[in-house]
């Protein structure tokens, strides 16, 4: 029996982007929606809205910054009933740039924060939802954040945040099943009058098992990528996920169809998934950005010396 | 706190035997077998014990027979307090070629069967120990195996089966966390003399966490291999588990090692992994054997038609 409140958000071109510096071609785009949409998927989150004022946009591609007249680029024409998301960054966005909800093809932004930062995610959250947005807190790095921080930091996004769902988000690919239960089972806790959801990074090939643990206990946000594509690691694999989930109205096939057709060649090109060097810092609670770093050099194979370089370094 | 009784069983020339015919180099069997030796991994095992009237040695390697002295070949001049051992299928063993366990470089033999046929693997297993070997019972393809046929083997593995070990085999890389959950609780409670272990395949990317999941009901003997080598999707990665027990004994970089230097050019060579006819068979229930097959043709990244061809096969 399925649980109808849960919801799927896709995040392949948001999270994706992270890998190509937000440069897909608008086909593949097209083709992600497209599949998605067919899929059932719920919610197609496509990129950042960051400002153009702090970035370049000759650095970057066009999902950082998601203006609106390129999300219709993608979506005009094809039949959907899917929603569209952006990702947004505490201290990164113009808040001038966002029109009213009625104005634009996005429906939900989510603010990325980490514990600390709550008060200003609170804020520019509140802000998003006045002009009509959905809205979510993704909170970061769970696997490091102190328990009485994050305590804090729940209640008041339970009192002071117009957010509908708060996220726990395993930055680090760190969480195993034992601990994606107590923080999914504090934050329903805390959260009395909102939606939990899970962005599970999948370091230890733990990303699909822990958006599982996360259902069992009651997250219904679920989070995941095509052919699990993001940063490092990657995500949580859509196409394992709705081979899961129960619900009648999710079909794979469109999903197999753009991995044959888009993703199996694209991973030819950029690299995720997993490769110890992730999977290390994923099973020492570390930041990936060594490991991106390593994969960059000639010494990408040498595992030891990179496993050994964390032991070494002086703590106390 | 770690416990002590957890023993791992890494079975990366054994299974991964079956997608190279049992053809490996000594050399990586050697390097294999001290990495292992210097990692702390308490049993390897080595191939099959078939008969070599049955199977011909023009069409499998060494490692399909695992005579003693080819066994003393890769453990002769290497410390190592690590076991060795093989596996016997049901059938296919000639019972005279097994010497007794004091004159063979074999400390355990592990006979795998489905829960039907378990009485035929008691007849086996009880001479093996007669001879001295430690020994286990391997439960084949559990995900598909009648709940009243297998409380049934179970009792009688209970009252009549000398070995002292009972394994929960994921054959089709098919159980979720819950599943994994109740059969290895199940195991448990019936199996009140014995130590249960569990052998789970990596189809859905949840080899590791289903060990995990049995860890924590209290399985102790965890089947694992390097890089997750093995059939079709492979198995639990021997390097994700030593990341994440807590015994002090067992040192992650000489796998770390053996991965650099063996098994990722050796994975340029020969497939196995996450590929997405394996997701498919494990998310339906079905052995891999179809999409091995379907991996050998030019169609092997036509998901769509694969995923298909399941659902249009008559049932009823």
């Amino acid at each position: 029996m399925y649980r109808p409140e849960i919801k799927i958000l896709d995040c392949t071109i948001r999270d994706g982007g992270l890998i190509n510096n937000h440069n897909f071609d608008d086909a593949l785009v097209r083709a992600t929606y497209k599949a998605l949409s067919d899929a059932g998927v719920d919610y197609m989150e496509i990129g950042y809205k960051n400002s153009r004022k702090m970035f370049s946009s000759k650095d970057f591609g066009k999902w950082k910054f998601c203006d609106d007249d390129d999300i219709r680029k993608i979506t005009d024409g094809i039949a959907s009933n899917m929603k569209i998301s952006v990702m947004a960054d505490v201290g990164r966005v113009d808040m001038d740039d966002i029109k009213p909800a009625s104005e634009s093809p996005v429906d939900m932004i989510r603010v990325a924060s980490y514990a600390k930062n709550v008060d200003k995610a609170i804020a520019m959250v509140n802000e998003f939802s006045q002009k009509g947005y959905e809205t979510t807190i993704n909170i970061m790095a769970v696997s490091c954040t102190l328990d009485s921080e994050m305590t804090e930091a729940l209640h008041q996004l339970e009192e002071e945040c117009k957010a509908e769902v708060i996220y726990v988000v395993d930055s680090y690919g760190a969480l195993y099943q034992e601990n994606t239960e107590l923080l999914v089972k504090k934050f329903k806790r805390i959260l009395k009058s909102k939606e939990v959801g899970i962005h599970a990074h999948n370091n230890q090939q733990l990303g699909f098992s822990n958006t599982i643990e996360s259902i069992i206990h009651g997250a219904n946000y679920l989070d995941a990528t095509v052919y699990g594509i993001g940063r490092a690691a990657g995500n949580c694999p859509l196409e394992l996920l709705i081979g899961f989930l129960k619900n009648p109205k999710f079909d794979i096939r469109p999903i197999l169809d753009i991995i044959s057709t888009q993703f199996i060649p694209l991973r030819d090109k950029i690299e995720w998934g997993y490769i110890i060097p992730y999977a290390i810092t994923g099973m020492l609670d570390e930041h990936p950005r060594t490991a991106m770093a390593m994969r960059k050099t000639d010494k990408k194979e040498n595992y030891r010396a990179f496993y050994d370089s964390f032991s070494s370094q002086e703590v106390e």
